[in-house]
C-alpha cells in the first residue's frame, strides 16, 4: 500500500469532543480516493459506487499527522476496486480501514463506460515517457 | 424516519465535476448522527465505532436541497446503532442509505459507558417536563 | 413553528471569545430559510430583501447543538414572509429570534415575480401524489 | 464613514444562484463589527446584542469586490452602537445598510460592564504614543 | 502604506500549536494584493507572477487582530509592484513583510497586456467622478 | 524529492477568475512543510522562519490534480531548510517553486532549541524498529 497525502489535524477539524470529526475524516478519503482513479483511469470522471462497511478503531487529536494509503483491489471494464487505510503517524495506529470502495468512470452522458485499464501503473513512469 | 436537517448544495459543495462532493456528504452525515445520538443518549461524548456498507445511488447538483433522515434501529447498554437516508429534495432521488451506524456512548476515560436509554425520546416531550 | 435543520457546534464555529460566533449562526440561519423559500415557492429563484430587527438573546458553546425554527407570517404576491427562532436544544435557550424575514421570488431577469402560492404545503403531501 | 476591510468574492462564497450568498455577507459584517468594537473599546470581550433590520439593496457577482464601512452612532455606558454600509466597489452600488448594531462590553462573568470610553480613537493616535 | 482589511483571529485559523496558521495569513494577504491591484489597474485579470522573500518576524493568538497594508513600489507596463506588511493591532508588533510583489494583467488570452496605469488613484477620488 | 500529498483542485478552490487561488496553495504548502519538519525533527513544535522568493510558473484549473514536493537542503543546530516544488500532475508542468524554507524548531518557551537530528530518516524505516 502506498501512502501519499498526509494531513496535520488542525482546531477546525475538531468535533466538539476535541478529536478528528469523523466527517471530516471521510471527506479526506473521498477526496484521496477520487484522485488517485483519476490519475489511474486517466479520466477526470469517477463517481463513487459503493464503500463496504467502515470501522473506527482509533481516532486522531489535534497535532497529530494523518497519511492516507491506498490499493487497487481489482480492475473492472468500467470500474476500479481501491482499498483504503488511514494512519496515524504520531501514534502508529490505524485509524480506519475500509475494504472495497469502487469507482466507476462514467461518460459525458454520466452512464458507465469502459476504461481501458488493467493494472497499476505510477506517474513516474508515464512522466519519464 | 424522520428527516430534519437539510442542506442547500452550494458551489463550495461540489466537486470538481460540478456534483455534490461525495466527502461533503459523508461529514453532513456524520455530524447528524453524532447529534442525534448524543441527543436520544443525552451525553456529548458518543464516539462513531462502525457503518455498514455505503450506497452511493445518485447525486445532486448546485441549488439542490438534500435532506438527512435517521432511524433508531436498536439500543444497546453501550451503544445505539442507527440507519441513514439522505433525499434529494428535488429530484425525490434516495442519494444515500447507510443500514447501520454503531454510536458508542464512552465515559470521562473514553472507555465504553453504559448509556441507560432503551427507546426512543422525542425533544418534543422532554421540553414538556 | 417547525424545527429543521440541526448544527453542533464545532471549534471552527466560534468566535476568539469561545462561543458561537455570530456571523456563522446569521449564515445558517440565511441558509435554512433561502431553502425552507424555495421548497415552498417551488422556484429555485429567491432573494432575501429585509430581515427585521434582531435579538441576540443568548448564546452557544462547543458541543451545543441548535436547532433553526421557521415558520410562515404570510404570503404576497412576488414575496413570502418568514419568522425564525434558533433554539439551544441543550440549555433550552432562545439565541436569536426575528420576526420577519421577507424573501423575493424573481425571474430570470432578476425581477420580482408572482409565486402563485397562497399556503404552506408539506413536503409530505408532496411527495405522496 | 471609514470603510476597512475589502473581500474579493469567490466561488466558495457565493449562493446556488451564483450571486453573493447573503449567509456569508452577514459572517464578514458581523466580524468587522466585532474587531472594530473590540479596538475602540480596548477590550476583547465584546458581545452584539441587536441589530436594527436590515436591507438587502443589491448584491455581488464573481470577481466583484466588496468593502464593509463602519460608523460609531453613540458610546453608551456599557454599549456602543455602530451603523454598517457594504458597498460594491465595481458597481458602486450599496448592498447592505444597518442603522444601529449594538455591542456590549462585558466582564469574565459574562455581564455587561462600563467600558469607559467616550468617543473615537484612532489607532494611528495611539500609536504614534 | 494603506492599511485597509483586518481579520480576527478565530479558532479556525490556528495550527495545532494554537497560533495564526502561516497559511492562512499567506492566503489572507493573496486575497488583499489581488484586490488592491485589481482596484489600481481597474481590471478584474491580474495573476501573481512573483514574491520576493518572506520573513516570518512574530505570530498571533486567538482573538488577536491583523491588519494587511500595501503599498506600491513600481507601475511597469503590463505588471504592478507591491509592497505588504501585516501587523498585530494588538501587540503592535510586525507579522510579515514582503518587499516585492509582481502581480500582471493578463488579456483573456492570458498573457500580458499593458494596463495603461501609472499612478496610484484613490477609490474616493473615482467615486467623486 | 519526494511527492507526497495530492490535491484535487475543487470550485472552493478557485478565484475569481477561476485558476486556483493563489492563496489556497500557499496554504496547502504551509500545511506540507509544517508537517514534513514535524515528522523529520519529531517535535509538533516548529515555526516557519523565512521562505526565499517564490515563483508562479503556471496555475492549475478546476479538477486538476496538484502534488506537493519536498526536499531538505539542510540541517542546522535548530534548523530545518527545506525546498519545495509544486506539480500539476494533468498538465506536468510546474506550478511553483520555493528555493528555501527554513523551519526552527522552538521550545515550550518559544524559544529556538536544539533538535539533535543531522539526516532524513524515513518513517518506513522508523515503523521497522
Amino acid at each position: 500500500m502506498r501512502f501519499h497525502t498526509r494531513k496535520w489535524v488542525k482546531p477546525e477539524d475538531l468535533n466538539p469532543n476535541s478529536t478528528l470529526f469523523g466527517g471530516r475524516l471521510l471527506a479526506w478519503i473521498d477526496e484521496e480516493i477520487a484522485l488517485y482513479a483519476i490519475i489511474q483511469l486517466e479520466s477526470p470522471r469517477i463517481v463513487t459506487k459503493h464503500m463496504s462497511e467502515i470501522n473506527f478503531r482509533a481516532s486522531a487529536k489535534q497535532g497529530d499527522i494523518v497519511e492516507i494509503g491506498i490499493d487497487v483491489v481489482k480492475f473492472g471494464t468500467t470500474s476500479l476496486t481501491l482499498m483504503c487505510e488511514v494512519r496515524n503517524m504520531m501514534t502508529k495506529e490505524t485509524i480506519i480501514t475500509i475494504d472495497t470502495i469502487t469507482m466507476v468512470s462514467v461518460g459525458l452522458d454520466g452512464k458507465a463506460q469502459a476504461h481501458g485499464k488493467t493494472k497499476i501503473e505510477y506517474v513516474e513512469d508515464r512522466l519519464k515517457k
